[in-house]
């Protein structure tokens, strides 16, 4: 059966497209550069939700939520911000469509706003603010708020899932009273999202911190969890940023001391998003489909019966409810697709495609020998195994196929991890065996930047705890302390 | 202890908002209109999420996402939804933001959208005009699919809560082969919310159908759960509609049924908001704060400590370990306020605010004599019982003030909802004694709209199994075969 889904061999973006829609993840809107989350897609985007959301609550925080809409006159109180984010937005000008009489719907020009409202690509601006009227004294600290909301930053070239305009997000915003506790606070975040993507997402990351040039706009530091994907690519798969104290300063956020000393409080903010989606696909999937962690699947197992008459139906249904008692029992989700309206190889190959961990097949023979088939969508083999003894068996599988998935990841990155101290060699391997180069760094930006335009490739992050050892930089051969992560990225 | 909120029987709208922001529900935003919802006030505003969820997977239901913005086009398609819907709207009519070079950011004339996208204040008209492309056979159908999200309504008078210009809601769409299905779906979904507004939220509610003045625009049939707020005024809770085939009629989505016949797919869709969160605050609430009934109750049972020395507290805060793990084992939450920053008599006055249901008070005599001070927010009552079987007692009352909470709000409605033949009463009424005026109707939009021009009365519903009579329409003596329920309305 041909799924429509070109080799990711062949090309790899196109794969990748071809995937998500036929997989049912996700489509692309009438809206430029805005996506659908079909239902699918969603109920994984629901899982991530719901787990990211208990660690956050584990560590502390609550959610609230701040407006979409941002004056446009705050985008001018943090001066690196400004740079950062007041650029491709979308902009509220009017409120109001009327009839031109002739049937026709037009924009009102007698409905125009005072000042002019940005759709939020990032709230720090409008929730500084908001805490100025939340804070005066040290009581009142920490804040540890988290939102779950829609973001939107206009983008000139989109990817399903991996670049939108419009996006979901979280969006972590944190106070405190000292500079050594949001600092705390970023790093703990940082692990939360280490922690979740490489034991739920199964994709192993790198923790790191950005250089300068690649900073968050306003930010002092900003950590982060790079991920590579199977065209040796890296993606950003997490960010959490210590702000020191440029948005209390911007707007205007002090509090004062148990010595009633008055000083600005210090801030982080943090986010993951729908990203998370693509490299979720990107990292584990094949040519025949999505293959999901079992961890994070909306359907762990597939039971297909294979028959002729209905008799023989209702004795594997009969089977298969005491199946799904068992796995319930278990908190494993299983679903047992009986519709007649299509053949057992158009379900297989459904399933495969949509990355569902295991699959039980049970015809009458092995209802006659007390068996089943089951199929693993990550090794794509298969066995004949007793019925006695399949839940437990499947509660091992699941758990072995998560750490297969997340062990088959991490050997591609570490056969694509390559220590380079020659230019020539950098250049060519970015090329022919793109993925992470580590290579020494001279530290200013001018030369990061030359290396951006030569090569594409960027500093993805300099490692936390980076061994230190003596070098010299892979373009200008000045001396350099530590190798620095690079490559091409999404 | 003065909690800065006026007496509801002073100023009942100003007593709303002092209470809203008092207990650190909300708060509005520099934006017009626009609200941000606080940590306390949103964590109910998850339990409501939370439960109602469940309740649409339950009846078969998955979410998904659309985009926030639509294009101004759309909006012409279906005419009356045009009417009712493209009107007071935020439009997005650029995409970029840029510096003047004198330090103010600007919008970027050169950055005009070809055609202006409104940000949504529904989604019909998207996700119809998606359905085209996911229907094409009955096997396609039914699409049962639900978003949460934020939709934007540009409204001149706002209330937090009650109508804000953004909020945040669910609206289900789904898609269904015939006429009766339809429905069927549409009644199903009103009882959804019948129940969970009544038996989580704690609020009476008349479930009916709206006159076709009322109907949602674009709906055939509009049923609506209404309730009753302490000040007489009605609160419309939900709503579900039949669209009929209006909008696959308008974007054109046409399936083929087992007989390979080509006709429209048939449409509901039904939603609740925010709004929810402004019902259960004036439901139940008093001059001393929020009552909150346990089943949305963020905190449920709350402990304050009364001591004066370490090693009281000590004795104390083992006793609440045991009390915390026993409630825990039994699913209630329990939060031990042990700040030694503010005093207990503090510490009561911020929980009867926040509407905490249960207050356990211990002090050293309490620990000797193996008693605590228990308090119920509902009825402002306090007892002193025995440690032993505690959290069965909590239990046990938790349900009690559940049920009485509704009771009270039924007793509320059945008090205040008058059956009126007469035209000066119906008038005298809605001044001296507002509620629920039940009156015989000509079943005209004029009669209907000269009652609401001279009264602010609206016909609020038709209730569902509605007892038939012989009447005179109150206004205009004309036949009438059934009482409607008339209100004045939020």
């Amino acid at each position: 059966m041909s799924k429509g889904i070109v080799s990711k061999d062949e090309d790899y973006s196109q794969w990748f497209n071809d995937l998500v829609i036929k997989a049912d993840l996700a489509e692309y809107s009438p809206v430029r550069g805005c996506m659908i989350i079909k239902p699918y897609g969603y109920s994984i985007w629901e899982k991530i939700q719901a787990v990211l959301d208990k660690m956050f609550k584990d560590t502390g925080h609550s959610n609230a939520y701040f407006p979409l809409f941002i004056p446009k006159s705050f985008f001018s109180k943090e001066a690196s911000h400004v740079e950062g984010f007041a650029k491709e937005c979308a902009v509220v000008t009017h409120y109001r469509l009327k009839n031109d009489g002739e049937g026709n719907i037009i924009v009102d020009d007698e409905a125009k706003l005072e000042e002019e409202l940005i759709v939020r690509p990032t709230s720090e601006t409008i929730i500084w603010h908001t805490y100025k009227g939340w804070i005066q004294s040290y009581r009142d600290l920490p804040i540890l708020v988290n939102q779950w909301a829609n973001v939107v930053r206009w983008e000139m070239r989109t990817r399903l899932f991996l670049r939108t305009s419009e996006f979901l997000w979280q969006e972590g915003h944190t106070a405190h009273a000292t500079s050594e506790e949001a600092v705390a606070e970023a790093e703990q975040m940082l692990e939360v999202y280490a922690d979740f993507v490489e034991n739920w997402l199964a994709v192993p990351v790198v923790k790191g911190r950005k250089t300068p040039n690649e900073r968050f706009a306003g930010a002092l530091d900003t950590y982060c969890i790079e991920a590579l994907m199977q065209d040796g690519k890296a993606l950003q798969a997490g960010t959490s940023h210590f702000l020191g104290q440029n948005f209390a300063k911007a707007f205007d956020v002090k509090f004062s001391d148990k010595e009633n000393k008055l000083d600005y409080v210090w801030a982080t903010s943090w986010g993951v998003s729908t990203r998370l989606m693509g490299a979720l696909i990107m990292a584990h999937s094949d040519d025949a489909g999505l293959v999901l962690p079992p961890m994070l699947a909306p359907i762990q197992v597939v039971v297909v019966p294979i028959y002729k008459h209905d008799d023989e139906l209702e004795n594997i249904t009969n089977y298969v409810k005491g199946l799904t008692a068992e796995l319930k029992a278990k908190g494993i989700s299983i679903k047992f697709d009986n519709r007649d309206t299509q053949r057992p190889g158009f379900k297989f190959a459904e399933y495969e495609l949509k990355g569902v961990p295991l699959r039980v097949a049970i015809g009458s023979r092995d209802m006659q020998n007390g068996t089943v088939e089951l199929a693993r969508r990550d090794t794509r083999t298969k066995e004949t195994v007793e019925q006695a003894g399949l839940a437990d068996r499947i509660e091992g599988l699941l758990e072995e196929i998560q750490q297969n998935i997340f062990k088959k990841a991490l050997d591609f990155r570490e056969e694509n991890t390559t220590e380079v101290n020659d230019w020539e060699e950098f250049k060519r391997l970015l090329d022919e065996k793109p993925g992470f180069l580590a290579a020494h760094w001279d530290g200013t930006p001018e030369t990061e930047q030359r290396i951006k335009e030569e090569t594409k490739a960027t500093i993805r992050c300099i490692p936390l705890n980076n061994k230190q050892e003596e070098g010299k930089c892979i373009l200008t051969g000045k001396p350099s302390k530590e190798r620095v992560l690079f490559a091409r990225a999404y």
